[in-house]
């Protein structure tokens, strides 16, 4: 048993580590889309890399885990270094970032939802927890760069993340902790983003609010 | 003393419960104003009902309550899904949303700095951490719908709140911890803003400044 | 020993309140300008001044020490309210502003260093914390304002924090914890500051990526 937590305890922190690097990517990316400068886009990258595990920490109530790990903020902000120089790898990043992000948010949200209910948080919470810790980079991503967060207008984002911690929570609850399970989670999440991607669903948008400026909605 | 503890106590609860529920439709009908999609609308709901008190909890440094039960969650969450369901009922939630929002912050402004006093915190903290706890889900709101928060520019919206706490605070300097202050309180708060709706009150602005593009002020 | 470290705790505590009453003036004059009204004005200093400390006491883990502390808020605070009333003194702040906050970006560098590096946390941490302190009330203020934050585009301002906060962790980690390096750190960083300042100074942006809407960029 003891073996076994140990054995989940590494996994789960190199889980960790690989959804801080690729998600690290995302926000490089974006950030040399938009412009900024070079510390900015380093910043960026770590940001995106890493608020949606320190907010999930604060919202528990724990120190985050982050920041007194110095290799999550390499993880996190060796990607912005590359965004920036590598002027060639650019192109295809472009192209990976999208899978990328798919497989960053696949992790977190299932290492999400095992840290909340590892302290002890209800399965309601931890689904929530575990579909911040996925959605958090990407909100703050979104308001430092002045749009309104992709994740709450448009795309088939939250909904897998809330599913892949899903599986974990209803897992647990059935007195199942098995890592398997997670693995389980994290494919669901990544399946269903894959999906939503290659046949660009939408969630619906209600259908009677005044139509803002020549927007052509995309809804239902 | 244990017994009207414990009152006061339930009395707070439900208080915050319906606070953070009023609440969670002014975030709900921002969000259909703004075409989120259904997922956005119900965060949107669930953020302005929590985000004030999460943010104190933060600030007073212990874990945010709200997110350990699972009501608060409900509660925010669900004016979103009704929100967004509700096509008939939004026309009429629409005119009610500000005296539904007024009543929020009456509410919130004075279990806010209820809870900083139980907590040892100062008066001037609590009537500061009072009207955060109000205003903190309106700020949040307009920041993720990318707008310079309306509190900060124009209305009579932090006043009230920081009145309503400061009752609170007050009577508790005064040696008074009874509930029946946190009526008067949440009473000032609701009667303030009121009247501030009413009779389209704004806080001044300072006249020399340059003027931005054409936006005629409606300073004094 | 003992009277050196409460020299020192006192010195540090005199350098933040020093440094959170001159970034005040950073955000009070930033909210004149955005013509926010009275309360929001004096929000905005106040946000300034404290939003850096707040931040990094929230990765770290600990309470922030600022919210129970009403030295802060009235240091913090007091500088929107001058900016608000003094017609006459805002010119000349205006120019002075970027000075002060230069000023207060020093100190707070070194001051946020050397707090991390007091709660245990390593030196890259110490050095990350450190900027976080001197650049987190002008991010939060941006983004209130609905800019994409200054330091993420432009202007050598992150650069001097980080070297400042890096003398401080250097000089710990070779077995000093003498005040002198806290005053050799905020002199780098400060005069790197202006030094970016006098000669407009600008990191470099990424130089292939798709140019936004007729902005004439100035990197490089």
């Amino acid at each position: 048993m003891a073996i076994t937590d140990a054995v989940e305890t590494h996994l789960i922190l190199g889980l960790n580590l690989a959804a801080t690097f690729v998600f690290g990517f995302s926000g490089g990316l974006a950030a040399v889309r938009a412009r900024l400068d070079v510390f900015g886009v380093v910043v960026l990258a770590a940001v995106v890399g890493l608020a949606g595990g320190i907010t999930r920490d604060l919202l528990i109530g724990v120190p985050p885990e982050t920041v007194r790990d110095g290799r999550f903020l390499i993880a996190a902000a060796a990607p912005g270094v590359v965004c920036f120089v590598a002027r060639r790898g650019r192109d295809r990043l472009q192209r990976a970032v999208l899978v990328f992000d798919a497989v960053g948010l696949s992790l977190f949200c299932v290492t999400g939802a095992t840290k909340a209910l590892r302290l002890g948080l209800g399965p309601v919470q931890a689904v929530v927890l575990g579909a911040i810790t996925g959605i958090g980079g990407g909100i703050v991503r979104d308001v430092l760069l002045r749009e309104v967060p992709t994740v709450l207008r448009t795309e088939l984002y939250a909904v897998p993340a809330l599913a892949g911690a899903a599986v974990v929570a209803v897992a647990h609850r059935a007195g199942s902790d098995a890592g398997a399970f997670a693995v389980v989670g994290a494919a669901v999440c990544l399946l269903l983003r894959l999906v939503g991607l290659r046949y660009v669903i939408n969630l619906p948008v209600a259908d009677d609010g005044p139509r803002p400026r020549g927007e052509g909605g995309s809804e239902r």
